[in-house]
């Protein structure tokens, strides 16, 4: 089980990931979101979910680069490829708020799945950002680049993508990528306090102001996303983005160790 | 006299807010804007406008709750409900500046009154920003859902407006909420400089920066803003919402006291 | 020879401007950036160009005033000026990196002429920031009404564009007017290390993130950035404008001494 979910009400879920050893977002991380995200749209009931990880260094690495054929296939209610941008629009569009509490590296597909939630908050000194896509020849292919520049402006994402770096929370909130940073220490108190208030309110206000906000703020097209995600798998099959994918793994990329931890560095 | 024009000169205009006890957005202060209005729009040598409260604890505390029935009603010259949209947009149209020189707290409606300025400052000690709707089993509808993701991104808007919390002047900085926060003892010199300096400037060149900035920049559209504000009113009626503000009433709301000064955490 | 162009790879180029006494943007400016950007979009392997300048004080100050008539005439391959906005476009859509590494002013077109970069980079000390126009009794021409909003929001971009006032470079980071403030000591090896790192990944990769973004972000019109050059020129003309240009040339303006360092102060 990579989500166990402690449903401390009707109206709040908690959800923890863990998929060792740096939760990769592989095909067992995609198809058991699927079925999480089922579970959340049928408790009518539900108006505030968290996301946290059970590994301090790790909120999710990134996609797993070696099986990515196995990870489910077609598309979704929303018209969009149920691996994970069938999910993203889900979570946008669900009548409940997403939260993620992010301790440890979220770099590429991970950084793509906090940019879906609807509020990110980040531990000042133990949470990592990155989309290091560059490094291995390629662009972000789940989301961000059509999610980042919304929370970031075009400037700022354009340095994050085209730099691969690794960014701590501080310039993460200053640059809007998360809502804020929160001294680590206080980071589980403020976001339970936060969640137990959101869930003390009327599920119709929360659902009417997330709709509403949909409708008035720029969202990412559909046909977008849809086409960064088919060109991102296509430049993976060149051959430097092999050749550098292979030394990545050589060097231990996907196992705990110094090349997971500092990936910027090492690209 | 809510509003009290000091006219320091035909290009300079100082609005001071006085509605006690907490400066509450009532019948008479709408009545009252809209004269204002008018007038500031016949001053055709008119290049700036900064609106203060005479009230150091609040600025604008939020919509009037009791007597919702006593506000004009009907469309103005922008197709809007006079009521305040209509004056919003026509300040944003306006071919001069409007400045919020903000002290206390400014909530709900008072929150979005100031959203409306081209030019917002906040005292950092004493400015406080929310939009406490949701804790009556409501949402902003007074332009807050259409204006407030312009100013801090979508994310951030929805924190904001899912949690109904007090954010301070700083916060309200980061997240791009108001220009910026001053220390208190420099807010007044550095709006009298600011904008003394703005009416030093020509006339022409002041409408045509506002009118072509108007015509780049993503604005609220009407629709929009009349399809909340009516559905805002709707969701007053509730059961559930009475009941809220009903509560809050009989704790203080409206008066000078905890729950106003405090309001975050009475929701 | 305003731009010296060091080669420091095929991939990696670093441009220094010097045209003194203050870098004014003059005719010559602009037809040696013309060559320039037929130089770097010539090079096929070019993947990062960094631009800073030879003088400490000035990055570049403005639009040289006394003798616009002489700048080149026409529309280049973007169906914009060739004088200036032919080649921001032609920067944005560039295959390769452009960053702007700036200390000393960067005021009016100087200003702009670094938001047609991918990424700023700033001396925290020594970079300042400003659109002065509005002190000439006119408004910004060359893509300041339509890029800065894009960058710091509209709020702030009329706060700046109705005030004319000098920004330092924190605030202009707080702003998002530059993708960060760099403490000047570190400013070079930062930039340095910035620049090296993009250009060891792949062309095909830098290329496609900037041609994808510029699909999925929201970009200039080539209408609205005629339409505002066309009035600025116009508003040159006015007497009042005139008058304005002629007392501050009168007072030192485009030779180096006070009306230059602090023209903010001036106007």
């Amino acid at each position: 089980m990579i989500f166990t979910t402690q449903k401390i009400s009707d109206s709040y879920w908690k959800v923890s990931i863990e998929n060792p050893p740096v939760n990769v977002f592989d095909a067992s991380f995609s198809k058991q979101l699927i079925i999480l995200m089922d579970e959340m749209e049928a408790e009518e009931n539900l108006k505030v979910v968290v996301f946290e990880s059970a590994n301090p260094d790790f909120f999710v690495a990134h996609v797993e680069l070696l099986n990515i054929t196995d990870f489910p296939k077609g598309t979704g209610k929303t018209g969009l490829s149920i691996s994970w941008p069938d999910i993203a629009k889900r979570l946008e569009q669900a009548p409940f708020v997403s939260i993620a509490s992010i301790r440890g590296r979220a770099r590429g597909l991970g950084s793509e799945f906090v940019q879906a939630f609807d509020i990110r908050f980040a531990s000042k000194e133990k949470a990592f950002f990155g989309q290091p896509e560059i490094g291995i020849g390629s662009f972000p292919g789940g989301g961000g680049l059509e999610r980042l520049h919304l929370l970031t402006g075009k400037a700022r994402a354009l340095e994050i993508i085209l730099s691969g770096n690794d960014y701590d929370a501080e310039t993460a909130a200053l640059y809007g990528w998360v809502n804020r940073a929160v001294p680590d220490a206080e980071l589980d108190a403020f976001v339970t306090n936060f969640a137990e208030r959101i869930a003390s309110f009327d599920k119709f206000a929360i659902a009417s102001i997330k709709s509403i906000m949909n409708e008035r703020a720029v969202l990412p097209k559909n046909d977008h996303i849809m086409e960064t995600q088919t060109r991102f798998f296509q430049s993976l099959e060149s051959p430097e983005s092999r050749q550098r994918i292979k030394r990545l793994l050589d060097n231990g990329l996907q196992t705990y160790g110094d090349v997971e931890l500092n990936l910027g560095k090492h690209l």
